[in-house]
């Protein structure tokens, strides 16, 4: 089978190197192009992104021109997309228009009714939304914490309706890319997340958890606080649902789910796995599960307040934004919509 | 005026030394015994216990034999003890019953209804239950998450009753002693903890803010995770409060907040200081306000879960054991319990 | 072929749950028996041994009884040691007499002049050494700074003879064992190593680099830090050669050199690999080349006071302990003497 | 006595903060005047420079108005400059040649021979270069590395002379400003200092150690690896001297030594603080020694390679930056030049 033609938008971040290290030996994509910002566009790629994941970059990029971001630059059918929130509207729209499928990390889009904010496991259904979106396309994937967020809740729904959550973080650094965090600002020392992403957990597993066209309702309290480890968010979850089900029920439903998508190359068999220690998970020992693709789940315990409490680890950047991307194009193509 | 003669007991770990070092030059006790395991008594205290806080040791103690915990090793009428949970409630009864007054950051009898558990600015008036114990007596401190939380829900009920409180927590090193947390476990992230401080975060606070002889009566959920800082203990408190009032309300009244005791040499003039800026609390920048004495509070927003929710950050070492220890001995002598 | 059946001594610890990480999907070894302290013989290794390595341990393990270190409880002819330094003398002495063959990452035997202390890339000819022990034979790997060392020194004796040698290191806290380094100790913070690191640095590389019966001869003055990283230690080495060959001349001769020995299944076809750029070696980003088995060496300069320095980052538990071992057994039978 | 009226010129950045909290209650000096790049001038200081060091800003300056560095804008006789190395030759330049003595930290000038370059321990008598610049003048103080390095050489020259030096860093983020060093390359990890630090390092020593007019000769090479510590700068210093003079013999003179300068009041009694302690100077636990302007050596040993070595630490933004330029300014008043 020929690989599809694929192309990274916003190739030098920290979420573009992602992208670049999971695409380079896929099955089904073969990445041709990278493209990043008027800095970068015409130099090789080893110089305009100096490689900061751990590792080497893949050899047979280093010394491939980085391309603008136009269409007319960039020839793939399929363009994966990490580029900054601010410039990413523009853009994206731009290939949209000019008729490609845009499958982005970014949050430009998330909001706009049109396009699915899809995890593969959780709405892929919300697919069928591209439908409205004219011969372009743009599919989002939700927010680095809202993702493992909405994927505990998911499965939960099968036990009552989510009534309320109440969710801190323990979020890592490289959430806010390169240089992102002050090294002054995180040695021993942790600090609440300035930015929207409280904001962000309110309102989008409500478009996740909900149908193509209708938002789940019910409350979303987070709090956000960066903390000095280097990749995996974690989160405490407090959850009220219908019927207020047993510790062990969540526990089971939650070790039990395959998710409603099919098999794709980035998935592990199981989205989540428990364990039962109860000093787990911890970020640095189990962040890389499922090659940065499983979520960690622990402490799945009764919360005299909403009613049942549990901690779920993910990896930020894989996971939570370059992996999900992937994930989300593997998706397109394996639900028959890259031929669309 | 003379100062009240004092000892130490449990002198040589991490909030012994705290201990040490806060009562070296304190204008109402004067620090005369240290005293600790069997391991210790009998050494010179540099020797048996080699300095682990930033600073040198209080030059005068280094020579000093530390003493055996016991009645008769020790003469002075006010001990403070930071013994080890494993040991505490034998020895501190024993000193009890000597006639001996015992203020202890140790959770033994945190639960025994005839002992107080004391904030001096939250419930000063528990002290009474000293009448109950007989010519000795216990006062305890809280936990040292018990306390900011507290210190923030205390003034609240000014607005309101408190309903329910969903908490989760950052919490240093340092609370586990020393060596305490490997290490291993710590550079560069964050896991659980697994030990019983959710359990006391849940009751603990419902006795500081009921009467001295009645609880008070709302479930706390706790969720607390040990992050790789020394010093100093994040909460993020969502709370439900009688009325709804809102955050601009509750920012007030924790402002406004003078706490129910009298000035002590301690306290800082203000038990709570407020900043404005969306990322502080930062563990490192606020820890030690008020000489580690003074909490930190910041993010006071409306929460669409429980109401209002709010950031607090207190020193452990200091606010949540050592320093909240002392403040209770300075109550103690302040409100002429130490004629008795 | 078969594989050769072997035993891990101390397989509980840090550095022997590498060994079993390493060996569970070995080409050559089969892994058969798990020993450990009398705490834990008797126990299920996973229950013996709670998994402390990120990721899980194999499965395959965790309900294997774990046995006593003893030759009559563990019948494997190649054993590989882990052991703690205060016991590995008199165990891995009694299965030498025994028969077996020892393949130890202790220290106990390193200075015996009957035991080669071997890198298979650097002085794989010292195997001979093992003719002296009788039937059965100790061969040791060196301390895990001081594999990094001799394995930048060994090359550059083709340059003229190493004179003197300052090093000084970036060490990570997994040297030091579970628990190991206190979290207090570390978070933000550094501090010389309080052990013996620093006088094995000066003699180990000696052996190494002579013939299996003449130590080498020059002075080696270290200094070593523990710094708050996980895995990796990093040193910069200072080092006088005669005839003064240039950096240029050094990084070549680093780059191209391909070891003494033949090929491994552990080891990566390049024993070093160099980095261009001014900020590295970056412990995290580059401790895992080469599976944790290659090491990293960066910023080769003119050294005013000895002429030549540079930079070498290697993984402390895999590179410079459990893999060190792993190579040696690896080596054993390239070499054929596991039939002998 | 009236106290003398200053000036900062970039007091928004990291050092800058420093000058503010140093200068805040100070017995010789009063801050009169604050200044900074054009983004800064004209908002209040709170506003322009949010307060990034522990505690809170001296609330005198939150709302003083920044001005421009210009000598038009700046009234102050006396200036202290944390200027950015980018700007620093020609403000600082531009002030001199204005009559106003300038004490900077910045490294323009440093390598000027009619500017001293000043540890007042050290080389007060450098200061009469002064008198070759003319009415106005430039004092500089050295690297924040250079200092300790400097202040451990200095005494060692009366046991002979100092022949060469090879020195090892673990260097704090502070020392990079703010933002400074990105977390992501810091979490759980070091790397090599990438900028100009090792070659500072080699120079500026001997222009300290010679006199004022002839520069000292010895070699010095250094390695700076900047580490996951706040602030703290250690060295690992090996060090040959004519006639190898025994460790007992260096750590008698470091601890005897009282500098050359007459007592000034940001100056300890004793320049250096010696720790018999194998694993300490601990950054985080020693670096506030004499509220940051004392240096804690320990672990002076013999060095087989160049005679004799220790470890150095010392407060990077204090002693090796902002405090060190006060005290060279108190040391222009104490030696009456500030009447001149």
């Amino acid at each position: 089978m020929s690989r599809v033609p694929v192309a990274i938008l916003g190739a030098t971040g920290m979420v573009g190197q992602r992208l670049v290290q999971l695409l380079a030996d896929h099955p089904w994509f073969e990445l041709i192009e990278l493209a990043a910002s008027a800095r970068s566009a015409g130099k090789p790629y080893g110089e305009a992104a100096p490689w900061r994941l751990p590792g080497d970059p893949p050899a047979s990029f280093i010394d491939q021109e980085v391309l603008a971001c136009t269409p007319a630059a960039v020839s793939a059918p399929l363009v994966l997309s990490a580029l900054d929130a601010s410039v990413a509207h523009e853009i994206e729209g731009t290939f949209r228009a000019a008729g490609r499928l845009v499958v982005t990390n970014a949050s430009a889009y998330r909001d706009d009714p049109a396009v699915p904010l899809v995890i593969p496991e959780v709405n892929p259904d919300h697919l069928a939304l591209l439908d409205l979106q004219g011969p372009g396309g743009i599919v989002a994937n939700p927010n680095c914490c809202a993702i493992p967020l909405a994927m505990v809740l998911a499965p939960l729904r099968t036990l009552g309706a989510i009534e309320a959550v109440a969710v801190s973080t323990w979020q890592a650094v490289s959430g806010a890319g390169y240089p992102g965090e002050s090294a002054w600002d995180m040695v021993g020392s942790v600090h609440p997340h300035a930015g929207s992403e409280e904001a962000k957990l309110a309102v989008e597993p409500l478009k996740i958890l909900g149908g193509p066209q209708a938002q789940a309702r019910f409350p979303i309290s987070a709090r956000c606080v960066r903390v000095p480890t280097a990749d995996g968010h974690l989160l405490g979850v407090h959850v009220r649902i219908t019927g207020s089900p047993s510790a062990a029920l969540v526990a089971q439903t939650l070790r039990d789910w395959r998710g409603a998508c099919p098999p794709l190359p980035s998935l592990p068999t199981a989205p989540l796995r428990l364990t039962e220690r109860r000093d787990r998970p911890n970020t640095r020992l189990d962040v890389d599960a499922g090659a940065g693709m499983q979520l960690t789940v622990g402490r799945i315990e009764a919360c005299p307040v909403l009613g049942v409490k549990l901690f779920v680890l993910g990896h930020n950047t894989i996971r939570g934004a370059a992996g999900a991307a992937l994930a989300n194009a593997e998706l397109l193509k394996a639900t028959g919509r890259l031929q669309a």
